[in-house]
Formats: structure tokens, C-alpha cells, sequence
């Protein structure tokens, strides 16, 4: 440890007050305000080195290849530094030894969906904040929690098509690479059009092809709807919400469909890995919570840290909500200032406004990633890379060399040093 | 919520001083010290029923067919009790917002092992404990984390054995149902003898061919060996810890064996879902990560948490070890004063005393479970639920109906309970 690290460490911790176990009213304080301190390191911003982040770094990449969605980073400081207490979390060491991952489940354990008049607080939760927001009416439904949603992607491709050869794949172009990497763990086919997923899907049965539809679009933010009417649908629904696109009516399933939602998109709890899928199907559930449960099941802290959080929320109305929301907007208007008229770099269309029933505001979408296309034809990631800002390539979603995803999730400045690193990017067109 | 219980809270918050965040000193006392408070309700002991625990039930059956590992219990709450407040964690609603599981990994991030100069906070503490036990040398092998040790049991079975038909599972009987459980979920053939899966393993190599070695066994406690030569071995040693067995030599595997360890059978937290796999094969550790990741990787908040107690614990010398070495001891050393020497139930022999290298005390093994024999050749499982102790029936085992398992790391007033249902029963052999 460094003599400068541990003055400014020492140097926080008194001049805060900080005793053992209170949070800091400022993590990014003891690293120069240029990164947030965690874990007794501070995990630096892009361009920005050091062991107390002093130092700007002369070769600057900004990493924008991800989803992690530190966004959020500043509301909960904020909820800290005002002295909200409530979506603290304290863990005794005796606090839940043994099995049993629901809170407030009492004795009720195992890895199933709680019933029968046991509590679930975090579903409880969970089915509060859709009430709020309008995006899905859960009544009938069953809900599957997972080891985030990406676990019940895995358990979908795996346990809700047949072990046949012919088991299939689709999502439409340009598709999330998360789903088809994981059709490829498993060894499932992927088809390359709607019409040869709805063939498959007619000459072998419904179990036999699995559509994801990502609607939102991860990566485009467009709508999306079912291509394949003969198959079984997953709605991967990370990004239907408020902050991302103005909801104007909840998601509508097939009986036989299924919606997933996950929490690192909602509060930015990325890595307390809280997914869940609502099913009416009750063999369908069985399958997916089978999987679950095969895999380990779920675990106790981090769905207390979610109960606690959500619970938080809801008394105040959803406030996260509103600051993500105002967040994203202003990253789109920064970013259309600075590309929305290129010759050069072509932003997808945002869609248009409509008026959203959680907030009643009216305003276009806000989407997660920016989905650009270098009008020359040229490989877009590489000379996004060339410009300082690491995206993710257009092929690994099925898409042309010319197209690169770029995420507007970050923290706060890293989306600043991106933004002048496409500024200046913009300038030389 | 009831008024008796809502005064019986008051009085627990008062009279302790409980300010907001803190832990309840004594988390039974609003529990009439027959349960344990958690989630703002009382999760009540065996026998024991209403708000706060405070009737005793007539028709009391003791659930002894899990292996919940309550029995550390008192030991938690002593901790908190004598004031050690370094294995209590507190989270802030900042903390690691964005995905990345592994405590201390600052950007390193990810779901595969972290390597590189980047710290890894669990894996450390993990590996420290080995050491300081002796149960395994660790230099040169890659840890896997994963949702449990039983996550790393499905992976085994789905990613270490190829696709084809013939891939099979083997475990000495009786064997541990979670091994055999999880090969049914994923379609794998079972072995009915070692002979079969050596069979098996020369014709179609290695990878066709797994074998569990469940070591302690689950459920007698014997300690077995590798009986599939040909094969690929899972050493699990869930129980490989000195309060079950003396330990008087390192685990070795062969060059491709692996070894699982689980947290839940060490300090009690089985609900944190922590378990670590050591391979020394580069292409076996990729696999077994790559399970991990497609089914969506680690949770944050369980391994800060773990990070945290096994710290705690190895500055002052693991105490739990001693805790839990102490009341294994006690706890078989009241069985055998009930059932020992009985002319109708059969408990497994112990083995033999040995020296443990980390404690350098001379003991016989205290297993986890009961194995239990009825020589009257009936039902054992339906004979022990008669007389209101439910087990786990020896056909899940792969053994007879005469026989039965009974867990011995319930909470200790669970298993005062039971032993007196054993007394009574044992009263009219």
C-alpha cells in the first residue's frame, strides 16, 4: 500500500467520521475523485491510473465493449450521502446458516418457487415494481428466479427444447451475442432466417425451436416482435423499461411463451446476478426452476440486498427510475450533438416519442448501446479502437464489419472521455 | 403481525440497544429461544410453532433429512455476542455496481479464473485454509469457483464428459443422491457397478466415463478410493474437514481428477452457495468455468461475505473448526449412548482414532449423517418417521429399504429433539 494511497485513505475515513462497517459517504473520495474505492482498492475510471487514481493515463481506451451498468453509480452514492440508510445491507454471521435462498421464506426452503402461503419477499418485490411500472401484468404467472438472466437464457436453451438434433436456435439480426453463445455451449443449432426456425419448428414441433425475441433490441433498441409463430418465444425483456423506452402498454405472451427480466439493467446490481422469468406453463417453470436448481440454485445475500433495495425504492415511488431515466435522455442528446448529423458514422433511428404510463412524460427512447455504422464501409470497430473507444464488433451479433455497439451504460466519466474521444473522431470526417 | 410477537420485538430491540443496520445480539431472544430471528420473522426449531416460537407442538416430527448445516449456529451468535464485529459485512447500495463477481479483482473482471497480478480475494482465503488444514496442497492447480459444489457437479457431469451416448456416472453405492440426481437431469447413463464403468471407460476413453468419490462418504462417512481406473474422477470432499474426519494426509488426484470442496460443509453458510473445484488440466478448469459462465457466472455479495468470515477466521486460527470439531464429538458420543450398543438399529462403524495434523489432536471421525440400519430388516426410513424423526430412505442411496440416513448438523436443540425421539424409540426395542 502506498504512502499516498493510505494518506488519502486516512484522510477519507477521519474526515467522514467513518466507523467499522459504515459505507463511505464518498467512495470515490479516497480515489481522487476518479474512481470508486471498494474491496480497500480503488477500481480506477477509464484513462485514469494509479493506486489512487491520480494519474491520467497518456494512452486512453475507453472501454465501452461491455453492458456493466455503472450509471447508476451516482444515484446510490447520492442515496448514501443522503443519508437514506435503507438500502443498506447488514449481514450478521449468523444470519441464515443452512440452505434455503428465499428471504422471509421461513421454512418453506428449497430451490422452487415458493407457494402455499410461504413468504418470498424479493418476488413480492419484484412483483411490485411491474405493478408500478406497467410492463408486465404477472397475474397467472409464475415466477422462476435465476442466477441472473442469463442462467435462465442457459436453462431455456438447454431444458425447454427437446434433446433432439433438431433442436434450433433463432433471434433476429442483429441478435445479442449472449444468446447465441450460449445456443453454441450447448451444442444447439442456430438458424440463419425466421423461415428456417418456423420450418423447423413445423416439421418438429414446438419444442424444437426456441426464438429469442430481445425487445427492446440489444443492440438497436428497436421493438421487436415474434418471427416465429410455430416455436416457443422468449421475450428477453432486460431493457423494457422506463429509462430505456417509454412503456406504453405491458408485454403480451403466448400461453406458451416466456418474458425475462433482470435487475442489473433496473438498479445497475449487476453482479448480485437477480434474473427471472415469468412462465404459465407450469411444466415449462418446473423445467427452467429444474435447471436452477441443478445448477447450484440461488443464493441468500444477494437476493436480501435486491429485497432491501426494491423495498427502498417502493416506498419513495421508484426514484432510481426517474434518475436513470433523465440520465439516459441526456446521454442521447449529448450523443446526437456529436453524431446525429455525421457523414460519416450513422446512428441507428430512436424511435419516436410516446408517452410513458409510469411517469406520464412523453419523450423517445433511450436506448442502452448506440448501434453506429461507418458510412465507408470500413471496419467500424476497429476505427472506433483507432479513435480510444473499445465496442463490441458488428459480426459477434450477426451483422456487417461496418456496424460496432458501443454501450451508453458506463459511469458518468467514462461516458464524458468517450464522448470527447467521438468529438474529436467526429472533427477529422 | 401479532401483539405477542410485536412486544416480544420491542423488548428484543430495547433491551438490547439495536440501532438501525446492527444485528441482533441475540437473534433468539425475539424467538422465545426457540428459533432464530431472520427477515423480520422467527424461523422456528423443530417442535416448536407460532409467531415466536413459544408453543410446543404435540405432533412433533424432527426433520433430520437434509444436511443443513445449522449446527454452526451458536457459534455465529457467540461471535457476535463477544462483540468480534470483523465477520459481520455491511453493504452499501453503491458497492460494485456492474457485473464482476470476484472480490479484490479491482478491473480484472469476469466470470473465468482471475489470473495476471489481479487479486482474488475468496481464492486467497481459500487457498490460506488449505494450508492451515492440510486437507489439500494446492500449488499448481487452477480453483473453479462455483454456486456450491453442486454446481460444480452439474458442470462435471455436463462439460467433463463428451456428448455421446455412452457418457456415464458412477459412485461407490451407497452413494451421495445429488450425484446421481443430477446425472438423470442431464441424460447421463449410471453405472450399477464399478466393473460396468471401467468397462465403459476402456472402450469409449476417459471422457465417456465419471466417477463420484464421495470421501467422507455421504452418507456413512467411510473413506473411499478411486475404483474406475480407466475413468475421469470427482473427488468430492465436501466432508474432507477435521470436525468429521482426522485428517493425516493431503487429498492426491491423479493428473486428471478433480477435487470439489464446499464452504457449507466448513463455517455453515450453505446458502451463500460457495463451492471451489481444484483441476490441474487447463482444458477440464476451462470447461468447468465455462458451465459457471453460460449459466451466469458468480454473485458479488456471497463471496464478500465469505471473504470476509474466512479472514476473520484465519486471523485468530479458524475457531469454527474447533467449535464444530467439539460438537461433532458430542453429538456422536450421544448417539452411541442411545444407540450404540442397541439390539434393533444399527448405527455404521466410526474407524479408527487417528492424529489430525492441523488440531494434533488424536479423535475418531464424527461423519456428517447417521447410517442406520434396521435389523429387523423393515423400513427403516418408515420406522424412524413413526416415531417422528424424518430421514432420507436408503433407496435413494442405491442401498435397501433397511436402511435410512439421519443428518447430524441440525441446530443443536433439533438434535436434542431428535435424540430423545431415538431414546424413546430405542426404550421399546
Amino acid at each position: 500500500m502506498s504512502l499516498v494511497f493510505l494518506l488519502a485513505l486516512i484522510h477519507a475515513v477521519t474526515s467522514k467520521h467513518q466507523s467499522v462497517g459504515d459505507p463511505f459517504v464518498d467512495p470515490r473520495s479516497p480515489c481522487s475523485q476518479h474512481g470508486m474505492f471498494e474491496d480497500d482498492v480503488c477500481r480506477c475510471d477509464n484513462c485514469y491510473v494509479g493506486a489512487t487514481c491520480e494519474t491520467k493515463s497518456e494512452t486512453c481506451v475507453v472501454d465501452a465493449s461491455s453492458g456493466s451498468p455503472f450509471f447508476t453509480d451516482d444515484y446510490w452514492i447520492s442515496e448514501v450521502r443522503n443519508g437514506n440508510k435503507d438500502s443498506t445491507v447488514t449481514i450478521a454471521p449468523y444470519y441464515h446458516i443452512g440452505y434455503g435462498a428465499f428471504v422471509g421464506a421461513g421454512n418453506c426452503g428449497g430451490f422452487a418457487p415458493v407457494s402455499g402461503g410461504c413468504r418470498n419477499d424479493l418476488e413480492t418485490e419484484i412483483r411490485a415494481l411491474h405493478d408500478a411500472v406497467g410492463n408486465f401484468k404477472h397475474n397467472g404467472y409464475t415466477l422462476v428466479m435465476g442466477v441472473g438472466s442469463t442462467e435462465l437464457i442457459a436453462a431455456s436453451i438447454y431444458s425447454l427444447l427437446d434433446s433432439s438434433q433438431n433442436a434450433t436456435v433463432f433471434s433476429e439480426e442483429p441478435y445479442y451475442n449472449g444468446h447465441s453463445g450460449v445456443a453454441e455451449f450447448f451444442g444447439r443449432n442456430w438458424a440463419q432466417s425466421a423461415e428456417e426456425a418456423e420450418a423447423n419448428a413445423r416439421t418438429y414441433g414446438r419444442n424444437s425451436t426456441l426464438e429469442f425475441v430481445t425487445s427492446p433490441s440489444n443492440p438497436t433498441g428497436a421493438m421487436r416482435t415474434k418471427q416465429v409463430a410455430s416455436g416457443t418465444a422468449v421475450f428477453d425483456s432486460a431493457y423494457f423499461w422506463p429509462h430505456f423506452t417509454p412503456i406504453t402498454a405491458d408485454r403480451k405472451l403466448s400461453d406458451h411463451d416466456v418474458a425475462l427480466f433482470t435487475l442489473s439493467k433496473i438498479t445497475g446490481h449487476a453482479s448480485s446476478r437477480i434474473g427471472w422469468a415469468f412462465v404459465k406453463n407450469a411444466d415449462m417453470a418446473a423445467r427452467l426452476s429444474g435447471y436452477v436448481g441443478a445448477s447450484g440454485g440461488l443464493v441468500r445475500e444477494s437476493q436480501l440486498r435486491a429485497t432491501t433495495i426494491l423495498a427502498s425504492e417502493r416506498r419513495r415511488g421508484y426514484p432510481v427510475l426517474t434518475f436513470a431515466s433523465e440520465r439516459m435522455a441526456s446521454r442521447w442528446s449529448a450523443l446526437e450533438s456529436v453524431l446525429g448529423s455525421s457523414a460519416c458514422y450513422s446512428l441507428q433511428p430512436r424511435g419516436g416519442r410516446a408517452t410513458d404510463m409510469w411517469s406520464g412524460k412523453t419523450y423517445a427512447p433511450s436506448p442502452a448501446y448506440a448501434w453506429i455504422r461507418c458510412v465507408s464501409g470500413n471496419d467500424c470497430y476497429q476505427t472506433m479502437l483507432s479513435a480510444g473507444v473499445r465496442g463490441r464488433a458488428g459480426p459477434k451479433f450477426g451483422a456487417n464489419k461496418d456496424h460496432v455497439r458501443l454501450e451508453l451504460l458506463m459511469g458518468e466519466p467514462d461516458f464524458q472521455s468517450m464522448l470527447d474521444l467521438l468529438r474529436k473522431l467526429q472533427s477529422k470526417c
